[in-house]
Order: C-alpha cells, then structure tokens, then sequence
C-alpha cells in the first residue's frame, strides 16, 4: 500500500503559511476606514456578500479581495466614498502582497523529510504571481515540484488535477487546514486527505460534519503527519 | 526528428481568441470616462505607467487591469474622480471577463488535427479562472490536456514549466503571438517556436528584431503550422 502514494499535495495559505490574519486585518482596517461615514450597515456581512457575488468572476486571492473592498466602499456609504479613502483602500492590498512569510510550526523539517520519499505540490486557489512571490521567500520552495494553481477546489477541480498529474486518486494525498477545500472533495474521489487545523477559518471555507472515511485523518500538529503517511 | 516533439504549448489570448481589442476598448472607454475631469494628461502613457508599475505586484490578467484603472483614475484627477466613475470603472472589468469567445480563423480545425498526434497545452499569463472561463466558452477545451497558468512569460518560466512537463526543450514547441513572450525564450532554451502574429499588440510585448534560429518560424495564417509541424 505504502509505495502506492506517489503525490502529497500542500494547502498553501494557513497550511504552509499564515493568510487568514492578514485578511482579518485588512478587514479591521477597512471597517475603521468606514466608519467616519456612519454607514449604519453590518460591514462585515456588507463585505461577505460583495466577495461571494463577485467570486464567479473574480475567483479568489488578494487582488479579487482588493476590488471587493473597492465595490463595497461604494455601496455601503451610497457613493459618499472619497477617492481618497478608495486610495488607502488600494494601500491596504498592497500591504498584504508585501508581507513577510510566517511559515507555521514544523512546516520546514516535515517538508523536507518527505520531499525525500514522495513528489511533493502545493495546490492552492490564490493569485499565481502572489503565491510564487511567498514560496520564493519561503526557503522551502526547493523541496516542492511545483505549484498547482486551481481555480476552485471542488471536486471537479480535483479531478483535472489528477488527469493533469496523470496518477490515480489513490496515489494522491492532500494536506489543509480547509475540511470543504482540501479534505472532503479528495476523500470523495478516492485520495487520502489530512486535515490540520488553523486557529481562524474563513467563513466561506467552514462546514460542520466530519467525513466518515479511512482514508480521513486529523493532526493538531503538523509534525504528526508523518507517522500517518508511514503507516498507510 | 518529428518524434521528438512532444508537446506543443499554445498561447491563448491573440492567438487562440480575441483579446487585445478587447483591452483597447476599455482604454478608449476609460479615456470617455476621464474626460469630463479635464486632466490635461496623455491618459494613455499614464495608464501604461500605472500598469508597469504594478506588474510585479499584480501581474498579468484583467483584473490588474481593473485594479490600475481606478488607481490611474485617482492619480490623474488629483483624487477628484467620483466614486460613481470608479463605479462604472468597475464595471468596464466586468464587462471584459462577461465578453463571448471569439475564436480565431483556423484555429479549431488545426487543434483538433494537431490533438492527435501531440500533447497540446494551453500556456498563458492571464488569471487562471478568467482562461478556465474562455476555455469552457470555446468548444476546443477537449483538445487540450490542461492550462498552465504562468506568472510570466521569460526564460526562467519556460524553464519552470518544461521541468513540470518532464520533457526536453527539444520536445517542445510554443506557438504564440508575441515574440517576446512566447518566441524568444523558448527558442533560446533551446525549444520550437512559431510565431502567428495579430494585428494589435500590447506596447509591451513588442520588439525589434528577429531571432535568427532554425527552430523559428513565422506564419501569417495559423493553417500553415501544420506543414511545419509535418516537416520537423
């Protein structure tokens, strides 16, 4: 069974790195750039329906973030916005593409031992540029063969994903932090999927029953990922 | 000789389909949408500049474009842009991703033949889920195994990728529109490369000369690869 798992695939954002802070406090900082406008509406909720009106055509990653901001600027304060506030609004993107990486405990020895054993990917739904730009600063990136870019993690997605790796569900694994991204669409096409928990979950990404699979583990840390893949 | 080539990377925008006047468009709408301001700014050189300017942040793709638009916008007027033109802004972006596919001339015939002898891929700078998009719009996705999203087109790209594809430079061919972009690199890796130009190009994909190589080839009807294909 051990030598049948050829490709481990990594979630990137909140994985490998931390994303999702970043995202909280743009958000915190968009909040008080509305406030002196005494909308008088639920920001946050205001946003969330921006972002998933706009997700079939923006997709994910910052700069669809940053023209959701820009768009719901707009609408909140019925066009009262100034170009100035849409300015810093920009400012608040750009801070975010130029953060420093922060990869997550245990993250580079864990790589590196099973970059030994398997082909390792990492398969995320942000920006392209953006994500090459954070495997660069990473120093982990040597140990990957390359990034999978998807435009969504369905299962459909997945499956091209397989076809384009040219493996077998059974030969793949998926590592996140993300049950509805990473764990349940890859059990359900035959892969095996662990699933590592980060402390802050986009609202988006949550989902309430755990699969009920063999294939199905659950780590608090990242470290023990690796006794699960030995022993399979 | 001609069993060496093994997979053919075509360009998609300008190449496949229509795109580039679609860019010209928004420009000319944008310039309309600038006017009443009274700027006294060649709009166009300052919109090119914004765009330099943000490609290592944002990239390729429409949504950049989109994403330097409001900000040229804000620039040019000295911040007196309404947030109702930034509205209508938004909306030219909209308007681009919403746009049907126009395939060029010869082009589903010439993939369909060429599919069944070759590996076909799709190689391209734009966002992933905007191509993804077209693709599913143009009644030639199932002649492609996949789309390879690029952050750029230079050599160390065409490098990244062939390590990804497994294969020599020598297998593989690239055919595109820009010389910049899809000739010069490949052909200086040591790959195949034709060139099918259209009739507008981006300012910055253009170049002078041409590559004095036997593995490069230009054709003014895309048709007219095959017979170069057939003659490798």
């Amino acid at each position: 069974m051990k030598k049948r798992l050829r490709v481990i695939g990594f979630d990137a954002d909140d994985t490998l790195w931390i994303n999702e802070p970043y995202y909280r406090e743009a958000e915190e900082a968009f909040e008080k750039l509305m406030k002196p406008y005494k909308a008088g509406k639920n920001i946050a909720a205001e946003l969330y329906r921006t972002e998933m009106g706009n997700l079939k055509w923006y997709g994910y990653g910052i700069k669809s973030f940053i023209l959701s901001l820009v768009q719901c600027a707009i609408d909140i304060t019925g066009g009262r916005v100034t170009s100035g506030t849409i300015s810093e609004i920009l400012q608040l993107g750009r801070h975010m593409l130029e953060r420093p990486i922060e990869l997550l405990e245990d993250v580079r020895p864990v790589i590196e031992k099973l970059s030994k054993q398997y082909r390792l990917i990492v398969a995320t739904k942000g920006d392209l540029l953006d994500q090459e730009r954070k495997m660069e600063k990473s120093s982990i990136s040597s140990f990957f063969h390359h990034i999978e870019i998807m435009s969504d993690k369905q299962e459909t997605h997945y499956s091209l994903l397989l076809h384009h790796l040219e493996i077998d569900p059974s030969e793949f694994m998926m590592i996140g932090n993300s049950m509805r991204s990473d764990i349940f669409p890859v059990l359900s096409l035959g892969g095996y999927a662990i699933h590592v928990p980060f402390h802050t979950t986009w609202m988006h990404e949550e989902v309430e029953a755990d699969p009920v699979s063999s294939r199905f583990f659950r780590v608090s840390r990242l470290s023990e990922i690796i006794g699960i893949i030995d022993g399979l």
